[in-house]
Order: C-alpha cells, then structure tokens, then sequence
C-alpha cells in the first residue's frame, strides 16, 4: 500500500518523538513491502516563529492533499505567560481539528502488564484497564462564541453542541462498545449544564439502537473520582471536548506515564495521529522523551488503514522494549537509554 | 457565644451525617459554654416533592436571618435520569450559593497520618499533602445564559467572569497562601478559554501585591494529573468553578475517601458548611454514611467564628475515632461502626 503523511512535528520534544515514529514506518515499509512518502509542514510555535501564522495556509493545504497526518506537539511557555498575545500556538492546532473536520479523538488507556508496577495506583486496582475515550473534539467551549473585553474587564467562552455534533461520535463510540465489553459510559455535567442535558437525552436515544451495548451516565466530578479509584470498571467513555481534556490526561496516570498514550483524531474525510502528551520544552533536545507515545499513534494509523498485522507487529516491538527494559527515564529512572535509542530498538524489532 | 444555625439537611445521606454534627455542636455548646439554635429548611428533591421548589423562599429566608447555614447534600437519580425535567434538586443550591453571594468554596485537603494507608496512592505520594482548594462558587459556566432548545436541537451554556469577581476570590487566596506555603497554584486553560486568560491577567496583577507569595500557572489537564502524582507539591489552588468542583472531587482519592472532606462557602455576609460529597441515595438509611466530612464542616464554622479551641477540639475529637479504628465502612471495610456510632463517639470526646 502507498500512503502520502503529513508530519507535522510542532514544538519541544515534538520533532524527536516524530523522528522515532518514522523511523518505525520506514521499518514497517521495509518488513511488509509498502511505500510510504513523508511531507513535512510548520504549525504551532515554530510556525508562528517563521511565518506569523500557528496553522500556515500551507500546512492545512498538505493535510488535506495526504492520506494522514502524523503530529507531534506543540506549545511554548513564553506564549502561555502573556496573556495579551493574539496569536498562540494552541490555535493552530485547534484550527487544524476544525478544519479536517476531526470530530472524535480516541484515546485508548491500556495498562500494559510489564508496567503494571509503573503505575503510581496499586496494581490491583489498575491491572485489568483497557478503556478507549471518546472525546468529541470539534465542538464544545473550544469553539464557541469567545470574547475578552479589557475595557468591560470581562471575558466570555460559550460551549454550544447541536444533536448532529453529539450523535456522530456517539455513534461511533458505540459501536467500538460492541466490538469490546459492551459498556458505554457518557460523562457529563447534567445537574448543571444544559449542553450535558443535551447530550443525555441524545445518547440515551441513540443507545435504542444499540441494544446489546450498557449505557451509564456518570457527572464528570465523581468520573475523575472514579477514573482512579476504579478504572477497570470502564470499557468505553463517551464525553465533550472540555471533559474528554482532563480525563484523558488522566489516563495517563493509570498507564504510568504521559508518555505512553497515543491517540486518533478522526473524522468523515481525514484522520490525524498524535501522542496525548504536550510539548515539554524542558525535555526538547535532551534525547530523554519517550517516544512511545507517537510510536503507538503510528499503530493506531496503521489500523486506522486496515494494516493491522503492521499494526500489531509496531505493538509488539513496543512491548518487547518494556519486557527488555529499553525504556526512556520517565519509566525506570535509573535507565541510560535515550529516545533516539529506545526509537531505534523498537524500528528494529518489528517484525 | 450565641448562633443560630440554619440546617439544610437535603437528600440522602444528608439528614444521617447532619445529625451527627449537630450531637456535635451540642458537646461544643456544653463544653464550651455558648448557646447554638438549629432550625430547619428544606431544600432538594424532599423541597420539591414537598413544595414543588428546590429552594422555598422560606428556606432562603431561613438562611439569610441565621448566622451560618449547615447543609447536608442533595440530589437523587430520578431527576439525573429525566433531562427532560424542568426542575431538579442542584438547582436548589445553585441558587442558594448566588443568593447568599458565596463566592469562595473552600476545600481543604489534608491527609490524615492515622489514614494514610487509606489513599490508593502510595505512601510517599500523599503524606506530605496539606492543599487548599479555593473554588470560585458564584459565577462561570455555572451561571451564564443557557440555552436548551428542543426544535433547534442545540443547547447552550455560556462561561463569563468579570475582574472583580476573580479579584475577590484571587485576595482569599493569596491570604491564605500568606499564612501557609505562600504559594498559589492558578488552574485555568488559558491556552483554549478566553475567560481563562482573563483569570490569568487578573490574577498575575494581583499577585504583585503578595510580593511574598509565589504564584504558578497550570493547565486544569496537567493539575488533574499533578493532583494525583504529587500532591504534596501544592498549597494553595485558585480555580474557577468548574475546574473546582472536578479538582476537589479528585482530593477525596488522595485523603482516601471521600467522606472525610469538608468546605465552607463563604461571601460578604453569609457562609455555609457543607462535606464535598453528595447526596449517595444508594446508602441512605443504612447506618453506613460517613459523618466525618460533615463534622469537619462543623470545625470549619467554628473557625469562621473564631472559636479557635473549639474548632481544634472537634478535630482532635475525628483524630481519636481514627486512632482508635472507630470509622465507618468506606474506611475500613471490616468495620462494624455505623454512622450513629461514630457520631456518638466523636460528639462524646469533644473536650
Ligand atoms: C494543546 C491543547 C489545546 C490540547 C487540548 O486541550 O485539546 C491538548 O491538551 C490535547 O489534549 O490535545
Ligand atoms: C451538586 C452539584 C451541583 C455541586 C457542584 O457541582 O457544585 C457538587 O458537585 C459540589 O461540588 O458541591
């Protein structure tokens, strides 16, 4: 199969863990006889950086010209200290979403049993994780009505979901429930707010539908509650953009690490990969990032085609560097292996 | 000392754990020597089965010629599970919080060394945590337009703040931080919300005022994760109402339960106490509810009064059921104390 990606690396540790992924493509091109082409574009510090724009027109127009995009991470600090900027790099990535019409980002949390003990929660109460959330990821406060008024002293951020926006994804979540434990748990403010309501009263409609699939409702203060106290109670989590945020990261903790997670955005025409994890300047250029985060995006992108033998063959490698110990500091602190090696061994071993 | 106590015992697991606080206050008053009168307001699902009102102008009356208000929880699945409802319990304290102008929520979150073994966590993680968490109670997406419109199929909800109601909250926050840590943690997701970026711009300017205290910025993503992996890092939270009620939820898993967790409201003129649990519908009338959040709001209203000693008594009244194991269920699964029992215990070694 030939695939053209778009790779957009972004900022920080973005470009390392990127370079890893390739690496693994090229591996996978090799192993299993595909062809696959890599075009590079600007988004997010370093885009405003060169070209004043965090989504330059050019980037949008290679997405939408690529079967996929590959994306790393982006964000600076010194835009996040100046509340007076009218450009950041968060807007680019959030325009990209927009405009590939990324509806749903899905994000599987796994616990992988070699880092059972990586978890900072007790391996009972983590061992038999494997939940997938689906974030809606188009709508909600990211995108409503925005204003800040320095004259009012006053700003405003407006979350609106139609039932469109709401049953694409609940669709899709679903029907990934159907292919899992059946379970489907929608997290919600309900007893507050009015686009939760909204939400209830379109997946519980929808839910007819899917006879064979449970559906829960859950208030998203008592979910994040729930998310470490008991995360095998779940099998899929359907929520907004702004809940799917702050759940998701919380994932992370169950797995051990940030930098274990990947995630697929998709939508009807595209779909772009990337880690959950952000931009970590603190780490960029120290060859101390995990790069399996990204690395597993790139399985999820191989699925996402069908490829799933390529797919399993990227985990695989994955779970052998665990079950060798080639991992990056945030997994064993004591470990010498840096991103490019953890990176090189996994390219190595898939098979 | 004279006080007249509203008490709002709700739904629930409400009337259960007031009980045990009010014992209580009488021990204080006996002890101590002051002279405390309750009475009682309905509000919730027992206020609108009764009233057809989640909030009776007689309990807002109530409350407002009292010096302190006393409240249980509220809240039961019947009006969860029916979005098509026009009334339902929370938007009985919803209204109450705006009516009383409690614009603080304060939660602080301690773990306890007789309990540390109690938290999921491990060990190291959580002992050193000693937070608080101010929560902005009375504005947000809480409150802004909303909108539900079943022909358009699209439902609203609007988020806006005003400088002086960040500034307000931002001082208590600062001040507290003085007699602390001195150090303020702003949560916010100023690189997506607009309002957030306001909470960042007053907030900043404000903090040069307290020249003693530290202030840092973190995304409500990032700090759901923090709050989990090292609590001990945190002093004092500053946070919108939002972001507060999932932040304060997620506490609960570091002190181990979240039965144990108190708050006070507070604004101008008025202030309430209230445990950060709900209304748990599935446990009431089983003797099982944990009281202790609810005395500890108790210990939080004689603070506010400055009753110093009394307040410290109640507490160390809670320290001695913990050493001595009498707790309830959620604490040590084997126990056979009841709700009652640990409320007679605590009331009777208030000295
Ligand atoms: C960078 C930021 C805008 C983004 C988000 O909030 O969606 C990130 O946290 C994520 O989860 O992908
Ligand atoms: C009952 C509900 C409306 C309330 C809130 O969200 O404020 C509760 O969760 C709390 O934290 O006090």
């Amino acid at each position: 199969m030939h695939l053209d990606i778009a790779v957009l690396e972004g900022d920080g540790i973005g470009p390392e863990v990127v370079a890893q992924s390739i690496k693994c493509l090229r591996s996978v091109e090799e192993t299993f006889g595909h062809s696959f082409t890599f075009k590079n574009g600007l988004i997010g510090a370093s885009a405003i950086k060169q070209t004043g724009s965090p989504l330059p027109k050019e980037t949008l127009k290679l997405c939408k010209s690529t079967d996929a995009t590959l994306f790393g991470a982006l964000g600076l600090p010194e835009f996040d200290d100046n509340p007076k900027a009218k450009v950041w790099p968060e807007q680019g990535l959030l325009k990209l979403r927009k405009k590939l019409g990324l509806f749903a980002n899905i994000r599987p949390v796994k616990v992988f049993p070699s880092l059972v003990r990586q978890s900072p929660l007790s391996k009972t109460q983590v061992q038999n994780t494997d939940l997938i959330i689906f974030r809606e990821l188009s709508g909600g406060i990211y995108y409503g009505y925005k204003s800040n008024d320095e004259d009012k002293n006053s700003a405003t951020d407006t979350c609106t979901y139609t039932e469109s926006e709401i049953s694409r994804i609940a669709h899709l979540a679903f029907k990934s429930a159907r292919s899992r434990k059946k379970k489907v748990t929608l997290v919600d403010k309900a007893n507050v707010l009015e686009t939760s309501r909204l939400w209830r009263r379109v997946v519980r409609a929808i839910s007819e539908s899917y006879p064979d699939v449970e559906l829960n409702c859950l208030f998203i203060d008592n979910a994040a509650v729930q998310m470490i106290l008991n995360p095998s109670q779940f099998d899929v989590i359907l929520t907004d953009n702004m809940f799917g945020d702050i759940l998701s990261d919380q994932g992370s903790v169950i797995a051990g690490s940030i930098g274990l997670l990947p995630s697929a955005s998709v939508g009807l025409e595209y779909a772009m990969f990337e880690p959950i994890h952000g931009s970590y300047p603190d780490a960029a250029g120290k060859n101390i990032a995990n790069p399996v985060a990204s690395i597993l995006s790139v399985a999820m992108l191989l699925q996402h085609f069908k490829m799933n033998e390529e797919s399993d063959a990227v985990v695989a490698a994955v779970l052998k560097s665990f079950s060798k110990k080639i991992v990056t500091p945030d997994i064993l602190g004591s470990s010498k292996y840096g991103t490019n090696y953890v990176g090189d061994f996994i390219a190595d071993n898939i098979m």
